[in-house]
């Protein structure tokens, strides 16, 4: 029997579903798991690392360390650039072109601006802890910044925060904003108050969370109230210019940090494949979850487009893409074990998404959480999420870390991570020189 | 009585130590604490982050968190630029201008490259954080290159890594490395064999820790070898160009990672000051640490020249940045609550540097340790440099995670913080491109 060579690309809870789920193949196949990143990354805790709670190596896992048991899985640090389906072939930036049995596709989705992508300047998305470094460098600065001048209109723009987008990631970080603002600074600033920080969170729908329940999105928004931020419903934005917003209703605010927890678009890599995209770039995938015509090809998680028998889209949610991880991860142990070759997507088993519930935090014994008949807000909802969360993190060997670390943070209202580096001085310096408060690229003017 | 006005600037060990020790001054002094960072750094754990069995969170504190209490206390995240002692003012880069009473300059120092500051670009230093994350980075993305490509003589190169000065940082830095190559990254990778990885440390003098007595010098040696570290002792560094180094023996070593563990020398600012500077532009300061001439200005620290009634130099290291903080605050307390204005420089204490002990650290179950006529090396070195280092980060919050942190990283052989982070792949894609294997600046190139 000829070994397997199994191409998985990208390592975030699909990818890393599926080669968990994967285990025992043993001498029957090879897998090679491609990442652009050298870590796994725990997505749902990735605003506190932004809002400076946790710090990044407690959130992240490196791959090659997951898998160092597993002999027959290699890892490299590299990114796919095109894919060859007649050739069965993915071509890599550094390690060139890799031939490929099955070929899993879990890329994961990278930030949509909605046809703005001038607006990435400045306001930065959430998807990689970059992104997150860049959003909490910004954030301290801007307060730093505010301490140390004396000018009362640009300090006011320099603790305003601005967030974009009523989806979890949105409410998320204005939660955590306030607090961070309203509570942990609290005693800490001498010129500035702290409770003079302006969180606004703004979202061209009628609601917050729109996937939950209308009680629940009425739940959410009084409690990102009771936090003091201010919530600007079916407003949307028509300019960002790095020193603050115009929306749609005609005003403006002048804030120094404008984040982005807006949409969700696949990675360009998908347009090489030469097949059906549906919308936000994804790959239309059959019931099976393969590409229609490749039945050697998945694609899991964010980027796939896959209705189920009763006619709904499987949602972009960690739950989804684990349980699509696992799908496809049996039936390749099957057919890898059966020795027949490549089998036919019609024989396969149908994914069907199994909704376990969702949730969304929003600050210190803040939250919503809607499982089947439940709904649950506030303190019970918080308590819910976080022993979910802990549950989701065993495994990981941060849990004891992180949970010594929450455990500190929610006794005394202080936050371990609140650690400027990546330049930050010379921001500050330049700022205090050009008067641009935005918290744009530090990193380029780094010069030793 | 009027109220005094006392600058500190920089918030390292001695500048901390001052602060903390002037409590209980409440109305009769205001404190304006400055420092180009926002965050007081626990320097001897720093080449632990370089090495990435640390975040950088858990070896640093919010310095407005550490005086959160001390209403009398402001701190800027802000640079002196220029001291004027005729005027007493301080000119800071964003703050504008500072007048003072009392002014203690506790700056520490900055890496020297001896005259070759061009090495700075290839052979970074161990002095912020930035620098121990820039060291983990190219470390880590070099190994991940290794990984990757497909060529044994750039391998080589990729796994290699050189570094310069037998002092406490260089020993540390390369008997850190060795751990990690030989050790930690034994069984994560498949391609490369990382106990192949090169650890070479390169000094001019004819023993390692010449600040020690020769018996321990030699042990220290002995378990840097046996660590798998290549020592080069009288031997200089000609050339340092991004690919490797020129020794003065005529060899050359190919090494995608330089790391500098040399010498340090005082900050710019020190020249403003239009007095007397010793070596490396040290200040030279009084038997009571005050600037000759200008009785309110106190220079503490690594870039204080101060000699001891013995003839002795005090040295260069945190503990006695600590006692001269503490001094210092005693006379400036004293001074202050009297009511009389400044003192006369000859009715203070004579500053006199008490040595409790010097340790230096090579791996797990490693270090020296020399306390009076007490000489330890090995297991007993390293479980008193433990205790010693666990008990000085009391008061630090971070203990209890460091803790943690450090006892599974010694049962398990992990390491914790081995996340890449700061654009890691627009690098890795820059090298497979250029063939250039350097670890610089990979921030430059950023741009979303």
């Amino acid at each position: 029997m000829q070994k397997k060579k199994i191409v998985v690309l990208g390592c975030g809870f699909g990818g890393l579903s599926f080669v968990k789920a994967c285990k025992g193949l043993g001498d029957a196949a090879d897998i090679l798991v491609v990442d652009k990143q050298n870590h796994h990354l725990f997505q749902p805790l990735l605003y506190q690392v932004a809002m400076a709670g946790l710090s990044a190596p407690e959130v992240s896992e490196p791959i090659r360390s997951i898998f160092r048991r597993r002999r027959e899985v290699r890892t490299v640090m590299d990114t796919a650039e095109a894919v060859d389906l007649a050739l069965r072939e993915v071509t890599l930036s550094i390690g060139g072109v890799e031939r490929y049995d099955y070929l899993v596709v879990a890329l994961g989705g990278t930030t949509s601006y909605f046809g703005n992508d001038a607006w990435a300047e400045d306001a930065p998305g959430l998807k990689s802890l970059d992104d997150a470094m860049r959003v909490r460098r910004g954030v301290l600065t801007s307060f730093e910044l505010a301490e140390a001048i004396d000018d009362d209109r640009r300090r006011k723009e320099l603790i305003t925060v601005v967030v974009i987008g009523g989806g979890a990631t949105g409410v998320e970080l204005a939660g955590a904003m306030a607090e961070l603002a309203k509570r942990v600074f609290r005693r800490d600033f001498r010129e500035i108050d702290p409770t003079d920080a302006r969180v606004v969170l703004v979202d061209g729908g009628d609601r917050l969370l729109s996937a939950f329940p209308e009680s629940l999105s009425a739940s959410a928004l009084r409690q990102l109230e009771s936090l003091g931020v201010e919530v600007r419903l079916n407003t949307r934005v028509d300019a960002i210019d790095g020193r603050g917003v115009d929306l749609s209703d005609g005003s403006r605010i002048d804030a120094a940090n404008v984040l982005w927890g807006g949409g969700v678009q696949a990675p360009a890599i998908t347009r090489t494949l030469g097949i059906e995209l549906g919308p936000g770039g994804r790959v239309v995938v059959g019931p099976d979850l393969s590409v229609p015509g490749h039945p050697g090809v998945f694609v899991i998680g964010d980027i796939a487009d896959a209705t189920m028998p009763d006619g709904t889209k499987a949602p972009g949610l960690a739950p989804a893409a684990m349980q699509m991880g696992r799908q496809v991860a049996k039936v390749i142990r099957k057919e890898v074990k059966r020795g027949e070759g490549i089998g036919e997507p019609g024989e396969r088993p149908v994914f069907r998404y199994k909704d376990k519930g969702t949730m969304a935090t929003i600050g210190r014994s803040r939250a919503i959480a809607w499982v089947g008949p439940l709904k649950l807000s506030g303190f019970f909802a918080w308590l819910a999420w976080l022993v979910v969360h802990l549950l989701l993190l065993i495994g990981f060997r941060n849990k004891v870390v992180v949970l010594v670390q929450w455990f500190y943070s929610y006794v005394s209202f202080r936050r371990g991570a609140r650690i400027i580096f990546g330049r930050a001085n010379e921001t500050l310096a330049r700022r205090a020189e050009t008067g641009d408060p935005r918290c744009e690229n530090p990193e380029q003017t780094e010069k030793r």
